[in-house]
């Protein structure tokens, strides 16, 4: 029998995690029952949303406390199946966190399809920052042909997707990001219209009225903070904003102020709407399906950040947080072959 | 020929405007060309809105300049007609400011019926603020019988019609003001479930949460400032907020910063949007029938706080922005016959 590692949470972080915060349990790997299937991890998914599930209090969803598994998305390989549906060496997508092995319901999980597109993607750009992106921006901003959309965090999973998904729609796209390197990937690469470091770029004001002289009519944020509190003074009467994360807020040890919006909400006549992907999940098929046709027709592209080795998770966590990842951050299981 | 006197803005005020902030200019009244009317103006509109005219910028609006007329929407008695559609004597409502006299195109008015409600009410309940409470609650925060409605600066003139037709319905409906009377007029009148002063209570948090404690579903704000910060909080999953004032920042002076309510946004699903009436215009006249409809039926309130004389407006326009009045402001002419 298989020893099954699982990383646990050991402490509630204060600020920015640590890799100390978790802990490692050794166990047997567990018996599929009736219906079930035997898992085993081939890569994790690490995503900004984790830190809220770690902070000790129930916002969206209940926390996970010391002593509990982390959560999270994975994709396995079924090594046993006692389900018809699925069958050893067939490889799914679920949400059974950070451990080596996990015995699921059969129907608890999604079969993937490796001709459709590379496995890792049920993690990214066909899973749930794929929809994220999808369903966040054209839902909720709604982006005409010709308008101008602004993006924090453009260089993330997220962030990167929505950028080329307003290019296709026709917007003009201008992304943050924190490093130069970033900004040529969304320039030279994603092909946006303007892209700045929220690190080394003084005046953010000035910056974006540069970039957007014709004001910012959507705001796709995965940041707030500083950056939001620039965009929102720039916003066109009717502008949308989609409120998808707060980054820069999640590892804040205590208040923080900024200057209030709802005057500018206001006058600007603006909707700026927050969202939980698992909203639209009776539509990820539609998603899925339109992702992957902009896929094949090479109309976006992706990056992944991978970490090699289960080990490698804490440590992947604090480099999302960070903003060291470009693309979607990811784990790969020692035992999984590379490409 | 009459004297026409006009308020015209003296200087742009700092903080809380002062009556000094207005001078009378003196003239004659204007005489009607072709398909024009002269108007004596019965009553003159005071509303919070009328700040943001006189703060030096541009907001949603061309700001009125030192040496303009003072804008304001006004209800008056043709004199003199050169346009077949209306005759001497007929009431009107239109925007021609702060003067005793004014010249309009005979179709840049609205014809009122004193018939089917008193004259003075097309500034209110039926005019302009009506229409806010009307469409702003109706259309943004779309209340379902049973949810619970916050209202700010529930006691003036949009508040208390936004309370109302909240009850209408369906909706548990609590309200913020700042006396108490006020504070009795919402329970007594009009029936709210729960109202407190924002002038008495300490702790709005612990107030909010005893009189909603199944949180807050949708949120008409006319004030902002820290009761807007105590309801963010409370908010439950899929509320709707309407940004439709933000009275308590009005007279700021300098920068002031808040809690941000991006995060709040996020993790609720809430959608916040900001407006201005105008631009509900073309569906006036269902809010208009509706609330003439609920008005017949005695299912609408409304009070009317009437200072007379035309010298009186700059008075009554700091009266609005400190909250002394209760429903509707208004200034009378001293040759329109009371009520």
């Amino acid at each position: 029998m298989s020893v099954n590692r699982q990383f646990r949470l050991a402490a509630v972080p204060k600020g920015m995690p640590k890799e100390s915060d978790f802990c490692i349990a050794e166990g047997p790997a567990p018996t599929p029952g009736t219906g079930e299937v035997l898992l085993r991890t081939a890569f994790w998914s690490v995503d900004p949303y984790m830190r809220g599930r770690i902070s000790g209090v129930r916002t969206y969803a209940d926390p996970v406390l010391v002593g509990d598994l982390m959560v999270g998305g994975a994709v396995g390989h079924v090594v046993q199946s006692n389900d018809e549906t699925l069958k050893p060496g067939d490889f799914v997508a679920g949400y059974w966190g950070w451990q080596e092995w996990a015995v699921s319901k059969a129907r608890g999980v999604q079969k993937l399809d490796p001709r459709f597109a590379p496995v890792s993607t049920a993690l990214g750009i066909l899973g749930m920052p794929g929809m994220t992106a999808y369903f966040g921006l054209l839902d909720i901003c709604a982006p005409k042909p010709g308008e101008t959309v602004v993006v924090s965090g453009a260089a993330g999973a997220v962030g990167s997707y929505v950028c080329q998904i307003a290019k296709i729609k026709g917007g003009r796209v201008i992304g943050t990001a924190g490093t130069d390197a970033k900004i040529d990937y969304l320039k030279k690469d994603l092909g946006l219209d303007g892209a700045f470091s929220y690190k080394t770029t003084t005046d953010y004001t000035a910056k974006l009225k540069e970039l957007c002289p014709g004001g910012i009519d959507c705001y796709f944020d995965n940041t707030g903070g500083p950056i939001s509190d620039a965009v929102f003074p720039l916003l066109n009467t009717f502008a949308r904003v989609s409120v998808c994360g707060q980054i820069s807020h999640y590892n804040a040890t205590g208040p923080e102020l900024g200057p209030p919006l709802l005057g500018l909400i206001l006058v600007k006549q603006a909707r700026v709407e927050g969202f939980i992907v698992t909203r639209f999940v009776d539509r990820f098929p539609e998603g899925v399906a339109q992702m992957g046709q902009w896929l094949k027709e090479g109309r976006l592209r992706y990056r992944e950040d991978i970490m090699r080795g289960f080990e490698a998770l804490p440590k992947a966590l604090v480099g999302v947080l960070e903003g060291a990842n470009t693309g979607k951050m990811l784990v790969q299981a020692d035992w999984m072959p590379t490409g």
